[in-house]
């Protein structure tokens, strides 16, 4: 049973818990290399380092696996890190793996928030097939603790269904001021276009691109789960799958993007720029949070969008 | 007076009126030119074609003269066109030119919801700001008949007031969803961000580039007034008027696009996304409405955007 | 019945015949439009044009309809083009198809060379699925006549069926220069990488893309027909089902190519590799081919590729 | 008093002086991080590393303080550099400023060549403008000792001051080859052209970016410096503080560059392709140099040219 | 015997005389085609237009035929134009080839300039190299003659030897600037760049681009003559052969634009960026004087720089 | 004598033998810096860390050296690492130069099926041209020992011979698919595309550009090495010669490559597309069998090609 939560630590302090490996990457110092790791349960995570016997515990251990950590705590770079004494592997039969993962502290709201949004959609057909999703457990139960993304601090468990339902309600507020839009239609693209991260993306404990998603990608799984959804739902008319399809294909917005078409009706216009809103928005909120904690004016140099983010007037 | 309308053309028929040059080109034929041009008043366009003595009357037309037309209306291409026998030149002192120009219809409404929403804004300092513009009759009246493009499709006169209203509607709807937003920022700029065009672009009768339009741009010239207008209010917070100059000139999101710095806080961000999802999918709905009326699945090839667009499912 | 053949005429001469129409366009001259065709039986094809009631006649016409033409043969610009006097429409119900289009001369000679080519395949799994489609009378009526592309010129009917050819061939040829990779594979993947365009292209008489074709696109609907094939497989290999996807996905090498994932395998890469080379190759070997006709020495510029190609040295 | 100077130090010595912090990172090592300066007076700058409570001395820490240091200097990877051991704060009251920075050498010699070269202009609009700058003392003491760049080894202060007067050098000696171009326009503009830098730069002692630098820009602050100064001379030709306003933004010379316009007159095509030679060859001639002193035949990497340099043939 | 001179013809007016085909376009009309010439002599060219039997008589003419032509002239498009009667060849043999090219007025002069400047070169191998081109008398006859371009309006017989003198002269005042660049190889550099021209264009009354030139280019071309040329000098070192090479080669600045190496060494960096600021230069001259003639503010949209550039103020 | 050799050390053990250095660089730790080397035999290579006075001895040896060195054997990031504990120089002409290069194995009998292929070109000008390359025994030499690239990985000595060799074979084996092309001239400009490297790449022992190779590359030497040769065949037609240095020119595809021409026949289409399948296919071989050796399913991620390649399906 997990005795020590992440939450807890603090510095100086002893370790002697259990936790799940989030991320690990061998480091070069002078003469040697040591182990940088992630330990995450479910309160959150802490970075950890260990120096003896890297390489041998590096190719021993895999991402995703659930160790046992002794060792110290201590301040470094203004946050807190494990030196890791002695460490051992755990039979993750043995254990409550919610415990070990991070997640969407309230899952159940936001899951509620998306259904009742999904409860609008009156076009029986786009009723029907949203229904025979949010009615399918097994999907239902991969789609709660699904991550978004595979890195770290954006893709925590649970991160697919709340950038869904964020999408879901910016759909909501936006779809009435361009009323030759088929509201539904929107709803219904929304809440699908990243369904196939449920099988690009795996790992219980850690997140990870699985083969599938390497060779495939999920917006081309996402399309196909919605081809075979339709399919079994008698009568579904055969244009409105093929726009679905469209929607989930081309809402990346450009080939250069993955994305093998690009958005051709109206509905995915705005699906499209509805996406990257949000995505844009919520980038530059966290890197703002992250910064104003600092008590910076400016954000480090973001790479990947060539710019410093400036948190603004306080006046 | 005017006595004859453009919308009360029909063919086969006589025209004999007064009408504005929205816009006029040469056209090579096998032997020649012929003039091929726009005629407006206030209730719409019409196409024209004059063929004798084309290249010394396109010598002295101006765009935005008045002319009077004598001629026979045809169906050309399932639209009207009038086929000019005699042209001759109107004095701009002696008509009304609000009878010539294809305006805003319902101006005062659409000023109306714009006014409601930026009465909103509860920051004093910036409530003064947009009061300043707002109680300035001259620039009002500039604003009010600005087209917000040169293309005449886009560039109706009280284009800019009703693009700048749609962009202030859509901030009111968005920025809720993200709350460490500065809502009356937003508005704010959103309201500011094409004031540029009023000097950019000239006519009082057809739409063109000014030479300052081209040689600065409206994006240097709206945050130069920006910056004027503060620079006239008694202690106007500096950073604040500051971050209002970057709000307008990053407003296009990228330096291809002619902004000398990208958005590079959280209200800079969204301002621009709003701006791209609204032109776009205003583009989409002009696109598709004009494809159903040739009763046509997917529209002609849009060059712009490298794709035709699709009309949809009827069903 | 079919009593006057396209490569019978001969000018100057008489029209008095039906064709299939495979290309048509509104033309401008200088106070109208006329109608430019292209007019077609399996024996060739001929430029024509009509004059009167231009405008009428094309909104009544497909592509593809079979129309009764009489008129006059001229020569025109080096070739033979038709002058229409008079056009009527034929029920497609009382002709012969196949006597309306252009087609590959000898099917069942290539179609032999494809399945020799395929009948070499050792991989039970692969033999499998290769011979459930060659063996699916339905899919291969279909594969048999698509073209290959939607321009005339390469796209005749039975196009796809000669590329395929070709492009196994080439794989047979060049796969035992790198033994690491899997032959069977290979060959697979180049029969199956651009079936999706049975369903892409359309058209008995005329190729235009399909609605399907614009909103999701070939690479996508064949990767979709694979794994539709090996789901009816008992005991297909899901590893091997997805390797064939992703050589199907990943043909056209570059996400900007509309692939929305590149290749990532030995024999994706080989696959298109091969692709390029045959295309590049084919289509350098045609435009030098109408080059010499011309007795130049130098080709027309090239827009697609951006030069022009020197037919060489007859030395 | 300052006693000990940056030019005076040798290795193996000891430190014991005041110098400014021209630049500082915390850099990691293998089990923590130090901190990596830069410390500089007016005859040069020297590195600096400092290992104990490198963080917390980091973050008391600002660019362009003065600080009192202890310790050794050693020999580094062929240059010197001081080992901290003991660190001071110096209120910068107590100290004459213009000890502390690397600056131009003989600026005032510099400034008469600038000054010899705008006499030469003959327009009198333009004569007043350039006049009304350098009676300002306020902007010259200003223009005279800001940096040209950021970086250290471009950035001295007086850089802004020797760049300026190159660009009018290479001007007066380029423009009488096009005798179409306006000469005095020239000038001008090659004089206005980086002003903007005053206040996009900024640091007594050490250069940054100003917040007002990235979110408005050295282009547009100078753009608008140009044009309040010419809203202050009665009578100033309007479209001339257009064109100077437009040489100034234009002279990035392509958008990707952040020039929010291009150059579209003779004398901003002069200009900024002036502008573009001058920079290269100082850069060109810097990294020779550089690698002559190394006597090496080929530069280092560069990758901000991607290519490295030759220092060419000594024969 | 030449009787009639281009600069003579006027409008309305009659035409009987000889001149060379400098350029011609069979182009379309509505049922046929007509042929769009122009017609060179060395006092000018005029547009020229046939209708009867133009494609047969476009199959025999080639560039650079002399033609004896009867017709009248008009006036067209503001310019005037000979509509053609009757059109018979004439035998090259019979006339004075100089007659009928548009030259270079006094190539005397420029070649005086040029090699006024040449004879400053103090280097005695690169005074030995430049004096071999000078001293051969084939090959400046060709460079005396040679085009700089293709295009007729860029493109005169002697815009080479114009063109090149214009750069060393723009060096000869640059290079002062910049003491650390060897003057005379920048000098050498600038006569050598783009001797391969005299290879890559050819025609003796009409420029085209010869095989070699498409297939090999003029920067291989030149590169190559300028070692033929070094290895004949004995003793030449090999090092500045190379660095020679290395100046052609590179002269275009980037691989897109043809150069096969990038510039490496501080002449070549500015070599390259002087052709650039020449050929800018000298192209905003051509086009502010054509809009200027025809009383215009703005040029006609210029595709190759994407923009209108402005003739500026006359003030 | 060289009396160890590098395939027999092992570890823990010790080192005392003669080596060549093939790579080496300066790399900084926490205080100072190390020198890491790679030291190669004809058995292979070894890294080698230095740790005292590393500069010193960094600034007196040079590529290629051979050097004496003692000291240890250790297991480093599982591979072999030689800790160097002295090290001394040795002069190259005391030794056998071929024991100190890891070379293609089976040269003879690689270049014996390079001969073989060659043999079958009919054509006697090609004959000749590659019959003098092939008897020229200086040349053979050195293109027998040259690599093929930089990178000691993939430019091993005898590189070049090989890749050509495969591109010699794939090229017999395709050809015949394209019976247009002229297989005689795409055997010989497989055989010269790339012998250019012969001096753009230099070294006995370890392998570096040379200053010809940076500043006139390997693709403008070859067509210069072809032309030269050609020039010496009396009777060589000029055209078939400008066809190779066409074929020599373009071989890279594309401008950006470096190819100051792009492929404009259909050979040289051929050839350059031969080339990249070739090295596509090679380089994915190395990586799935290095990553086959870790028993990882996906490769490191390949920066040059923006991906990690999978090793696919071993069922």
């Amino acid at each position: 049973m997990k005795k020590q939560w992440i939450n807890e630590l603090s510095a100086p302090g002893t370790v002697s818990g259990q936790f799940a490996v989030a991320a690990k990457t061998l480091r070069d110092f002078a003469r040697g290399r040591f182990l940088s790791m992630t330990l995450a349960d479910r309160t959150g995570s802490i970075a950890a380092v260990l120096w003896d016997d890297a390489e041998s515990i590096d190719r021993s251990l895999k991402l995703g696996d659930i160790v046992k950590v002794e060792g110290s705590v201590q301040e470094y770079r203004e946050s807190l890190q494990v030196k890791i004494d002695r460490i051992g592997f755990v039979d993750k039969g043995t254990v409550e793996l919610g415990d070990y993962r991070e997640s969407l502290a309230d899952a159940d709201l936001v899951e509620a928030r998306l259904r009742g949004q999904l409860a609008t959609i009156a076009n029986p057909w786009l009723k029907t097939l949203v229904d025979s999703f949010l009615d399918d457990s097994e999907f239902m139960a991969r789609f709660r603790v699904a991550a978004a993304a595979k890195k770290w601090h954006h893709g925590f468990f649970g991160g697919l269904l709340l950038h869904t339902t964020e999408l879901v309600e910016l759909a909501a507020a936006v779809v009435p001021l361009f009323p030759k839009a088929d509201r539904d239609l929107v709803l219904t693209g929304a809440f699908l276009h990243d369904i196939g991260k449920i099988h690009e993306l795996e790992g219980e404990l850690a997140v990870d691109y699985s083969t599938a998603g390497r060779l495939i990608g999920h917006i081309v799984m996402g399309s196909q789960m919605t081809l075979d959804r339709t399919r079994r739902i008698d009568g579904f008319p055969p244009t409105l799958s093929m726009h679905l399809q469209h929607l989930v294909l081309s809402h990346q917005g450009e080939l250069a993007f993955a994305s093998p078409v690009v958005p051709k009706s109206l509905e995915a216009i705005l699906l499209h720029h509805m996406d990257d809103l949000n995505a844009q928005a919520n980038a530059f909120m966290r890197i703002i949070g992250d910064t104003r904690k600092r008590e910076s004016e400016w954000s480090d140099y973001q790479n990947i969008i060539d710019r410093q983010i400036w948190t603004g007037d306080a006046g």
